[in-house]
């Protein structure tokens, strides 16, 4: 079967600081033609970061595009398409956070909506946390706040809808998962 | 702690069939201003589907954003905001695979990547799946082909990065979940 949707025109619509709209003309299988929306973006990586008691370490900041404050595990955007996504992980946490850690596992990696854009985020667990003396200075334009959150506190940030991107709620499934296997 | 970032001008740059993109002017909660770039949509719905002999459903189609063939459990776009979910959910599941199910479970939900949009997904569980006699007919410019995969063929799709969408990928880990609840 041929799924392929070749582009017959490419056009940037507008070149943003995060993301770059773009519209394209496509030939599909079937021969004929449509349009497609994409916004492209260099990737991100985000971090589930446990603190020594077993509670999990979020940030509190507004999200313009929700209209609303969200509570969501440290995350950031990388320099560029070719960073390395656990080198972004580490910078992220100790920026947005002030923790470093000292144990990192690789977790998970998707697509965020590859319906209409290429963001892939990579997902670590980070442990054995200190707090960095000198933390890396935080980006000019954001307002964060730091939670340390436990299992309980999340899950009922959860309910109430403050918790509730697609990182953080996996992160949620997973600390669940987590339970289940040491029973 | 103050968040709210103020909307100072707000300009839709494309009216597309799926998204909308803007780019307001805002004044952050330290004054300074600063620009958002936003994708607005409508919303989706997303089917983790079980046969009766514990396969998953899903649907392997090709992702323009990604330039990629990809496989993910059946979804699509709300009609529009006020649409109900789970009715999004049936008529997703049996426009893109012929299935109906007399069982639905809510799973989560989640805003997709609320850094720059505000698309809003909804999981549902469906099982007791009947073949429909007359399915709903697919979308005009969408070739879809219908999988059903056992839980170690899924992860190997996993594993060779054809099913990584977070809806998918959240499939799995929710899979893995119930087969670690049920040992």
């Amino acid at each position: 079967m041929d799924f392929e949707e070749k582009t017959i025109s490419s056009e940037v619509i507008y070149n943003g600081k995060v993301t770059k709209y773009v519209v394209e003309d496509v030939r599909l299988p079937n021969g004929k033609e449509s349009k497609r929306e994409i916004v492209r973006h260099a990737g991100a990586s985000a971090v589930i970061a446990f603190t020594e008691d077993d509670k999990l370490i979020l940030v509190k900041q507004y999200r313009k595009a929700i209209e609303q404050v969200s509570i969501e595990i440290p995350a950031g955007l990388k320099d560029n398409e070719d960073t390395d996504g656990m080198m972004t992980a580490k910078r992220e946490l100790e920026e947005e956070t002030g923790y470093r850690a000292k144990e990192w596992i690789f977790v998970t990696s998707f697509y965020s909506t590859p319906g209409f854009t290429d963001e892939f985020l990579e997902i670590y667990e980070a442990s054995d946390l200190t707090i960095a003396e000198d933390p890396l200075p935080k980006d000019e334009d954001e307002t964060i706040e730091l939670l340390t959150l436990t299992y309980d506190e999340a899950w009922a940030e959860y309910e109430k809808g403050t918790l509730r991107d697609s990182k953080s709620v996996f992160a949620l499934f997973y600390w669940k998962m987590l339970r289940l296997k040491a029973e």
